[in-house]
């Protein structure tokens, strides 16, 4: 669940304290000395499309990769071997217990107006239903708020949230928005009297594909079924209730929560030159739901980080400090991975953490949070990636597995991308490689490449960020 | 199967023969004569969404209708008895009889190099596979060409054509290119020596939706069973192979033909005042594929049609020829409604056949094919529809039910709309009604309102074409 700017914020950053260095014509002494670096590293970066093979490898020899599964277990160990190919230094799976949710099988079928099979998926965490399913009838609410308004006509019924994607603001406050039907609605449906809570699907756009992820209970509240219909499935529902008729869902889910699982943290690094313990950390998450490849979530983003410390190992860079790529476990259903992470790295001192979880897309440039100075030299370094694109600098960057990072006063950094049709495909079926395209991948690669190595070479190092949330 | 011609033959024919008459600032005689009614039906169309309303309940109350189902006799039925509501003439249901595919449980499953579900459905018409199934290796080609290189490597596989839709063309053309190897590819695999024929879904995008539609067999070539994957499956599918992976699947299918199942046109008219022997056929076709809930196609241009003549109907317009709506039934697998509708209607003088089979969307204008003088007449229509956007008139009527009439000399009509998003949902468990947008059904409504009013009223009859192809 990332934040990010309304565009009107990012025009004001880019025109106000921030936009100066950027529309410097004379180089500034960082780019100066960095300037011929970073074309080099542009250069071979998009001299062939290695990133996008190894990705294409890895999901399509593993495919999606849940916490607890087999084939996530699988694919870290295959990162971890192909690190030690790439003769990356301290390459290693740090060990992290993970949630093991399993989704076992699961329908969802309308029985009356129409005897009709619904295109669903369970949200993840979810609890089952009793062996033999649910059969109830249906409301359909619009919001919290109008299910608030009901009484007790929600007692003993399916709660369908019928909340629509706004489309008319960027991709990720959209999802803001709507996304808290998935994560808080069996709970408010519950609390309602209801017998299990179904959501239309978070999602901008729709060929009747259920889009998963993860939701909540609360401990005080009786935990009842919680899936998402289609797009489709939810908006016809809701127009056979407002046609006054009676509506009955069939709901089978065997999905059960089993003990915690062994996972881990994969990673590699080129260490520093001077300052080894120093560190600036780039990934994204190897973990993915179990639906389709995790192809934009996240294995673009674990491959272009890994790619970024490949370019630099390639062109025999040797920072003065540490640079280290890290495939973070468990994002999507616990952030286990971020926090295990921080957790065994408190004797390091990170100067900075960055992570491409917003699909790897034709990339903006990165949104940066730190100290005001920080960002200054976080645009001035943006400035030299203007030959790709990727030259914008915003004040926000709203990644989950560095988070954990940001709190304990790590300037973090997310890559931002051209995410218009992130959620067509996030958490779907849908979310396999092709919807990634191996130019974008390289210069997402390239981007981190660029950002990663000036801040672990340059003299003076990025200041700490205040402790934040 | 309908064909449309590329803009630019458009634009030629739009700037050179048939555009005078639409540049004209002068109104003809004709436009003088009938402008003022033509607005009186836009008018009344825009004043509410009534056709939607109908358009929403039809899909609901019966979802997809494929020839032989249960839901297209209910679903003809209830037209039928809603035409009578709507107090039509001649309200009813002519019988034919139409194939009766079904498809029964089918699955495709990848075996090597990982176990993993692929995303299928069944091809309209195939055979079924045998009981247990068919497990083989796969042979991926881009094309028959490809495939006639070979020689003896299909022997025994599973031959997977990944043909992808072009998207550099209009959508009607690429379907055309694409739509080959749904249509021809189990004949040719199995000239080949395959045991069973896969495609690239014909779709032009993808959120891992399989599309089906379909399917031919040789009598003179052992049929073998044909499915789509979904086009995210068969480009995994081709990476894999050409990796050098061994590619093995599973492919189970139930389908088979039944005898032909009872089934019928249903229509219902306006009399013509003066000459009630003399004919405006519009419609589209009721049946659909068994995904979805056929709501782009063709549901949506039933009804456009349908909402024409109530138009009329509410006008009390009395035109002098009979204006007669049907909706066809079997246009998907078998043209056996169009085919019948020509051979019980041979006394008739049929003097125009409109249809909608290209989606409900925003009306562009029509394709007319006929005499050249009666596509002057056509385009001096046309640009009374200059109001509402769907004043181009084109030479070419591409759709299929008509098709048989056009064989005997009817011209022809078909509806031309933005078909951009087409082949996104076309014969996919996506055309559902969300996927139509009730001010454009509204606009198609009135678009051929007044065609079919102008044409049935005009003092000279619309020239017969000659029997075409």
């Amino acid at each position: 669940m990332a934040l990010r700017l309304p565009g009107f914020l990012v025009i004001a950053a880019l025109l106000g304290t921030t936009g100066a260095a950027a529309q410097e014509t004379q180089p500034t002494p960082l780019q100066r000395r960095y300037q011929s670096t970073v074309d080099r590293i542009i250069a071979l970066a998009l001299s062939d499309s290695s990133a996008y093979q190894r990705l294409g490898e890895l999901v399509d020899k593993f495919g999606h990769r849940l916490s607890g599964s087999e084939s996530l277990e699988r694919a870290i160990t295959w990162v971890r071997d192909r690190m030690l190919e790439d003769k990356l230094d301290n390459v290693r799976i740090e060990p992290v217990m993970v949630p093991h949710w399993v989704r076992g099988k699961e329908s969802a079928g309308l029985v009356e107006p129409r005897a009709a099979p619904l295109a669903m998926l369970g949200l993840g965490g979810s609890v089952g239903t009793p062996a033999g399913g649910i059969t109830a009838e249906v409301l359909v609410v619009n919001s919290f708020d109008e299910l608030h308004t009901m009484g007790d006509r929600a007692r003993g019924k399916i709660v369908l949230f019928d909340y629509p994607f706004p489309t008319n603001v960027p991709a990720f406050v959209g999802y803001g928005r709507a996304v808290r039907y998935r994560v808080f609605g069996a709970i408010e449906a519950s609390k309602a009297g209801a017998v299990a809570s179904l959501i239309r699907s978070v999602a901008s756009n729709s060929i009747r594909s259920p889009h998963t992820g993860v939701m909540r209970y609360d401990s005080l509240v009786t935990p009842v079924p919680a899936a998402a219909l289609s797009v489709e499935d939810a908006m016809m529902l809701h127009r056979m209730q407002d046609r006054g008729e009676k509506i009955v869902v069939h709901l089978e889910m065997e999905a059960q929560t089993l003990p915690d699982a062994k996972s881990g943290n994969v990673m590699g690094e080129i260490q520093g030159s001077q300052q080894p313990n120093q560190v600036v950390v780039l990934g994204g998450h190897i973990d993915s739901w179990d639906v389709g490849q995790g192809a934009m979530d996240d294995a673009g983003g674990v491959v272009a980080a890994w790619e970024a410390v490949r370019l630099l190992k390639r062109l025999g860079l040797k920072p003065r400090r540490t640079v280290r790529v890290v495939g973070w476990t468990n994002e999507e259903n616990g952030l286990r991975g971020g926090l295990a992470y921080r957790d065994a790295h408190q004797a390091e001192d990170h100067v900075l953490a960055i992570e491409s979880d917003a699909g790897a897309f034709s990339p903006l440039g990165v949104g940066f949070e730190g100290t005001p100075e920080g960002l200054a030299t976080i645009t001035e370094i943006g400035a030299m990636l203007r030959a790709i694109g990727s030259d914008r600098v915003t004040p926000i960057a709203g990644e989950a597995d560095i988070s954990p990072l940001k709190e304990i006063g790590v300037p973090t950094m997310g890559l931002d991308t051209d995410d218009r049709r992130y959620f067509w495909y996030h958490h779907s079926q849908g979310d396999m490689l092709d919807k990634l395209d191996p130019a974008e991948v390289t210069r997402c690669a390239a981007t981190m490449a660029v950002m990663a190595y000036v801040v672990a070479d340059m003299e003076t190092r990025l200041p700490r960020a205040g402790a934040g949330k």
